[in-house]
C-alpha cells in the first residue's frame, strides 16, 4: 500500500477503506508518512469529503492510535459529556456532581484548553486547594467510592488527532465536518466511556455559526458514537449569548455551585437540567420525564451540592469555600460597566466577551500563558434585554486597571442597541436521539 | 501576507494574486514556507483550478525564481520548440540545424531526462566525440558564428518548478493542466528565446490522453507564452504510434541524419517540417507556404546537413560519423522480432515500445542509471499496418540477449492483430496560433 495512491483515491473522489486510512494514520504516527503528503491528503478529504463510514473508521483509527482509558473496575454504566466549546460554559461542573448524585458515575477527564477562560480543571483549580493531577488508581478509586471525579487528562489519548490537528491548523484544513467530528470522538471514544451525551454550541460565540451545520456536526457524531458501539445522544444549543452570566474560573465555579444551590441564571440552569438528564436517560434509569425529576430532586433536596463537597473533599479542595466565596482568591480591580445608550442589546459580540475575558486574565492566548483564576466578567444585562444609560451592563474583574481599560473597549465596541425590542431564539435549537 | 490565507483562499475557489503567488513561491524558494503548506495549496490548486491569469503569473514567478539565459548578444529572432514527450520523437535534431540553415538562430538547451531514450543531449553524445558540456560563452559564440548550438542545460532555471515539481509527484498533484502548463513554461521563458514552438503529445504514449485535453493544454500555453510577451504557437500530434521507426539514442541521430538527407520515414518528416515552418514562421520570415518552401529546399539541397556538419564540428564530434554510421559504437547483439501471426496490427501499445527500448539499455530508470548509445528498437511495422506470420516487425539492439529477451516478451505481449484494415489519425491533429 502507498500514501500516494490513497491521496489520488481520494482526490477522485473515491471512498477509503479500513486499510486504507489505518494504514495513513499508523503510517503518520510512527513517522513513515510525511507531513506533507498528509496535508495534500487532508485537503483532498476538506474538498471531497467522506462519508459516515470512513469518517467512522478515522475516528477509530485515531482512537487506536494511543491508550484507551479502561474504566471497566467502575461498575455501572459510565457517561462522558461534551461540548463543542463556548463562552461561559461551565455546565461540567454542574453536571459531574448531578449525575453522580442521581446515582449514574462521572469519571471525567477534562482539559485546559486555549481561549477565553481556562478549562473545566483551570475552573476547578481556583477552588482552593483543589488537586486535578491525581493518579489514575486515585481517580478511578473516587469514581468507585463517591461516584465522581474530574481530573486533567492522563495518558496519551489518541496522539494520531493532536499531531492531525496540528497539521490541519496551518493548512487551513480544521473546518470540515468529518475532520471536526472524528477528532472529537476519537477523544471520547479513548475515554473509555459507555454512553456519550453532545452539547454542540452554534453561533456567534460557537465554531459552528449556522443551526444547519451544526445539526449535521451532530447528527454525524451521534452516527459515529453508535457504529463505535457507545449510546450516543445531543443537543444544539443557542451560543449567540454566553450561558450564564460569568465568565472566568472562580467566577463560573460560583455561578455553578449557585445552580447546585438551586439558584443561579435560567439558562444556565435549562441547559446543565437538560444535559444530565439526558445523561441519566442513556444510563437506563427512566424516560426523559421521570429523568428530569430525579434531576431536580438531587439539587432541589440539596444532594448535587453534597456531592460536590464529597469531590472537593477527595480531590484536597476547602469545602468551605462551596458555602463562603470569599474564601476564593480575589481580583485586585473591579470595575462597574456602565450603558452609555438606552435601548435594547441588539449586539454583544460573544467572541468579544471572550476576548475581553482573556485580556482581562481569565484566559491564555498561548500554551505558555498562565491563568489568572479571580479575573473574568459577570453579565448583568445580556443581549435582548433592555437597559438605561448609566445602569450597569457588566463587572470586569483583573489584576490590573490597564487590562480592564483594554477590556471595556473591546466589549464597548462589540455592542450595539436597537430602539425596539430584539427576538431571542430558544437556547435549545435541537435533539439528536 | 501569510500562507495560511492563501491557502484558505484557493481552497474556496478564490483567485490568487500576483502578490499571493510571489509571496508562496518566493516563500517556498527560500524555505519560509514549509512543504506541508505548499502540498495543501497544490492540492487545493489541483482541485479547485487556476485561471488563465494565476497560471500566468505563477510562471513568471517560477520563471524569476531563478536565472534567465541572456541571449541578447545574438542577433535576430531567436526561436525555442518544446515537445510534452513521445517515443521516438528526435525532431529537435532536425529542426536545430535545419532552422539554422533558413537564417533563424537556434540557441538550444536540452535535458537528459529519465526513460525510454535519453534525453537529445544524451543522442547527441552518441555521436562520437560531441561534447554537450560547453561553456555559456562558447554556446552564444557557436550560435552567433554558426546560427546553431544545442547544448546542456546550466544554469539554475525555474529552481522554484524543479522543487515543486518533486513535490507534485509524491503528493498526486501532477496531472493538472495549470500545474503542466506553467511548469513547461516556466523553463522556455527562462530559456531566453523570443519565440517559442510546442508540440503537444497525445495518445497512448503521452502524457495527455485525448486530443481534448492536449488541445486545451496547448491552448493554454500559447496564452501564457503570449501573456509574457513570447511569440507562441502550438501543434498538437499523434503519439499512439512512435515517430519515425527509431527508438534508442545512435539509432535516432540516424534516422534524423536521414531526413536531413532527404530521406526517412514520412511522418518523422512529415512533422519535422511543419514544426521547422512554424518556427520559420514565428521569425518573421514570411507566410505558411513560403515557409515549408524554405524548409524543404534547406533540406534538398543540402544546407540542413551541411549546418549538422558544422554544429558536430564546433562541438568536438567527428564529422565523419553524419555520413559513415559505421563510426557510431554498434551494439554486440541484434535481434530480428518477427511476427507470429497475419494481419492487421490494431494496437502495438507505444508505452511498451518504450520499456521495451529503455530494458535493452537506451534509458534512464534512475538518474543514476547509465545509458547505452547504442541500444534501442527500429521498427520495420508500425501500428495499422499488414503484417505476414514470420515477416519482420523489428529489430532489437542491446549488449546482452537476457535484455533482448526481456523487450521482446514486452513487445510481444503489446501487439494485438486484427483480421481487417485500422483506421489511423492524422499526424497533425490540431493547430493553436
Amino acid at each position: 500500500m502507498r500514501m500516494y495512491d490513497i491521496i489520488e483515491k481520494k482526490r477522485d473522489g473515491g471512498e477509503l477503506t479500513k486499510e486504507e486510512i489505518n494504514f495513513f494514520i499508523n503510517g503518520y504516527c510512527n513517522e513513515n508518512i510525511p507531513d506533507y503528503q498528509v496535508s495534500a491528503l487532508l485537503m483532498a478529504i476538506f474538498l471531497k469529503g467522506m462519508n459516515e463510514k470512513e469518517t467512522s473508521l478515522l475516528t477509530e483509527a485515531m482512537a487506536n492510535s494511543g491508550d484507551i482509558v479502561d474504566l471497566s473496575e467502575i461498575e455501572g454504566f459510565k457517561v462522558d459529556k461534551h461540548s463543542t466549546g463556548g463562552v461561559g460554559d461551565k455546565t461540567t461542573l454542574i453536571l459531574a456532581p448531578l449525575c453522580a448524585a442521581c446515582g449514574v458515575p462521572v469519571a471525567k477527564m477534562s482539559g485546559r484548553g486555549l481561549g477565553h477562560t481556562g478549562g473545566t480543571i483551570d475552573k476547578l483549580e481556583s477552588i482552593p486547594g483543589f488537586k486535578t493531577d491525581i493518579s489514575k488508581e486515585e481517580f478511578i478509586k473516587n469514581v468507585k467510592e463517591i461516584g465522581v471525579a474530574v481530573v486533567g487528562q492522563t495518558g496519551n489519548l489518541a496522539p494520531a488527532d493532536k499531531k492531525l490537528y496540528a497539521l490541519r491548523d496551518v493548512t487551513a484544513t480544521v473546518n470540515n465536518i468529518s475532520l471536526i467530528a472524528s477528532s472529537i470522538m476519537s477523544k471520547k471514544i479513548a475515554s473509555g466511556a459507555d454512553g456519550i451525551v453532545l452539547d454542540v454550541k452554534t453561533g456567534s460565540g460557537a465554531f459552528m455559526k449556522t443551526v444547519e451545520e451544526s445539526v449535521n456536526l451532530a447528527e454525524l457524531m451521534v452516527k459515529i458514537g453508535k457504529n463505535m458501539g457507545r449510546k450516543t445522544v445531543a443537543v444544539v444549543t443557542d451560543m449567540d449569548v454566553p450561558l450564564g452570566n460569568a465568565i472566568g474560573n472562580s467566577l463560573e465555579v460560583i455561578e455553578a455551585l449557585e445552580v447546585l444551590k438551586g439558584r443561579g441564571p435560567d439558562d444556565l440552569k435549562e441547559l446543565s437540567f437538560e444535559l444530565a438528564s439526558k445523561m441519566l436517560e442513556i444510563s437506563g434509569l427512566g424516560d426523559k420525564n421521570k429523568c428530569i425529576k430525579m434531576v431536580r430532586k438531587a439539587v432541589d433536596e440539596g444532594l448535587a451540592l453534597s456531592k460536590f463537597k464529597e469531590m472537593v473533599e477527595r480531590q484536597g479542595g476547602n469545602v468551605k469555600a462551596v458555602e463562603d466565596y470569599d474564601l476564593f482568591k480575589k481580583a485586585p480591580f473591579k470595575y462597574h460597566f456602565k450603558s452609555r445608550d438606552t435601548g435594547y442589546i441588539k449586539e454583544m459580540n460573544t467572541n468579544a466577551l471572550g476576548t475581553a475575558s482573556m485580556v482581562l486574565g481569565a484566559g491564555r492566548e498561548t500554551k505558555e500563558s498562565s491563568i489568572d483564576h479571580s479575573a473574568g466578567i459577570v453579565l448583568n444585562k445580556k443581549k435582548g434585554m433592555k437597559v438605561q444609560k448609566g445602569e450597569l451592563i457588566a463587572t470586569l474583574y483583573s489584576s490590573s486597571m490597564e487590562r480592564i481599560k483594554e477590556a471595556e473597549r473591546i466589549i464597548e465596541n462589540s455592542i450595539i442597541f436597537s430602539p425596539s425590542p430584539v427576538k431571542k431564539r430558544p437556547l435549545i435549537l435541537a435533539e439528536i436521539n
